[in-house]
């Protein structure tokens, strides 16, 4: 089977590897339909994040069930389903609380930019859709794998209420899915900051009600302008890094709330700072498989069209391609079809 | 006038100072029916902190309204009040989100270890008791310009839920206190960690259903003992340092939520670690003045003692031995009659 593997620093390339098989009685095997390159992938390729060299990538899928394990009993060959890139068993306690990324057996599901790809805890991870998607959906499903359920928990993590004043940090797809999230949940003012003009548009149409094109203490002036002097209720920190992360800490109201889902590469915080600002923080790996059932329906329904940030697509074996315009942000998202 | 001053680490006096007076027309001079000692007034004590000599310290009060400025106009003279060390003017945006310790005119009440003090912004800071207190009832009613509040702010910061568990990483008399706010919140597992014979016992007397003397990794591993591997919904942190905010992390579930009061002091947090918790953080200086209506209705009332935390009472001329049974340990909180 060929599918995209990791070489070294900005070079992934489409290459045969030992094709997915049943290992655990829990496992699944999906045939998919769709995969795609996530901004977190741009860590190793970018030599940021250690990746051993020879790892089949890719986290992002959607798909149909070929084959499961023999403990497997919820999940059925023939279904279409959506899983989170986390793979977890859905009745741990840390599961029971909602943090299926914390899972007691959690384990990152990999080498789904595959046309094949092995699904740990399937019964836990995998949720099936209403029926099988038309090509058109497979977009909007894909995305719920990570980066929707991503931006929706930056926004769930940053108490995003009806009415609220909400700052985005970062365009990237998570970011933008973020807004998207806010104007669900019923933000009144949703500002994005943003500098890139398409991403922009793109935020615009999920509901962004103000763009900030500034940063640093000229983008915290602007969000100031923009809130009366008070700051945002809630920010969502999208980026990962120390600037980023103190970008979203300045605009956010005293009180207010921060949802943290931007990787954090090198952030220290300092705890006294942070005192004295009486902010609330809350982040994390997004524990998707909590909001599957949701998003799916709302995806379903047509409420919801999460997919509109892959603005690039391509066949699988062009993988190599689709890195390279992400990693020179000429891609926000490449769909990858098998 | 004679009141406590600092003169350098570990050197409070007890001497003549300006006698405090209406500077602006919001003030009002308090004649103080009770002070006390803080454990935050250690910091400068031990020379920690910097404060500069000659200062006239203490924040802690509660006494009756001897004079208020020209444009003051819900405190009377005559009224019995209680009020926050932070005083703020509870109308401007901060307060009104309910964290008046960042009010926007927010000024910390300082020189209250003394027969008088001047309160600034009296109508927003000064909440008067139902009636004049008995001698019984100051103590208790004292405890809430800080300590209690502070105790209480952490438990809300924690999220403390009815029938939860709670962990109190601090056996000063904020987490004493910590204690008793969770006990009244309806917290069903109360772990106080304290390795001292008389705070245990009156951490137990609040409500602490277990005692863990251990700390560091054997305090962690404990409190796994105590929760079914699971670890505490609710953490609170009352101490302020590297050991005690890693301690109070280390405890808290995945997903739950910790409180920290205890001011920070050199704690840098990296946030990659905390990210794969997904705890929720939040903490700061205490918005008493958010809790005093309520607080003043459960003492008065009977409900509450938090007064049990003095257990050395002293004239307010011998305040230099209060700080030197405090520095010491041998008293936990000290109380001081003018």
């Amino acid at each position: 089977m060929r599918g995209a593997v990791f070489y070294g620093t900005r070079d992934v390339r489409f290459e045969d590897h030992e094709a997915p098989g049943i290992i655990k009685p829990t496992d699944a095997i999906l045939r998919l339909s769709a995969t795609c390159i996530c901004g977190s992938d741009l860590w190793f390729y970018r030599g940021v994040s250690p990746m051993p060299w020879g790892t089949a990538v890719g986290h992002e899928y959607c798909g149909i069930v070929e084959e499961v394990g023999s403990a497997v009993t919820s999940i059925k060959a023939g279904q279409f389903v959506v899983g989170s890139f986390f793979a977890s068993d859905n009745t741990c306690p840390s599961c029971r609380a909602g943090y299926q990324s914390s899972c007691r057996q959690a384990e990152l599901v990999l080498g789904a930019q595959a046309p094949r790809v092995r699904v740990p805890l399937a019964d836990g991870t995998l949720v099936p859709t209403p029926g099988a998607p038309s090509g058109e959906q497979l977009p909007d499903l894909l995305a719920l794998s990570d980066v929707m359920g991503t931006g929706w928990f930056g926004a769930v993590a940053a108490n995003v209420e009806p009415g609220g004043t909400v700052v985005v940090v970062g365009d990237g797809a998570v970011g933008l899915l973020a807004v998207l999230s806010a104007k669900e949940m019923g933000a009144e003012k949703i500002v994005a900051m943003s500098g890139h003009e398409a991403r922009s548009k793109l935020a615009r149409e999920f509901g962004a009600t103000e763009i900030v094109t500034e940063r640093g203490e000229r983008g915290v002036a602007r969000i100031n302008e923009l809130t009366g002097g008070i700051g945002a209720d809630s920010a969502i920190e999208c980026v990962g890094t120390k600037e980023s992360m103190a970008q979203a800490i300045e605009v956010t109201r005293v009180g207010g709330y921060l949802g943290f889902v931007g990787v954090p590469h090198g952030v220290p915080l300092d705890l006294q700072a942070l005192f004295h600002t009486h902010i609330h923080i809350h982040g994390g790996p997004a524990p998707v498989r909590r909001f599957l059932p949701d998003l799916i329906d709302r995806v379903w329904s047509g409420k919801i069209h999460p997919g509109r940030v892959f603005d690039l697509k391509l066949p699988l074996e062009r993988v190599a391609e689709g890195y390279r315009a992400m990693d020179e942000r000429r891609a926000i998202k490449v769909f990858l079809q098998p």
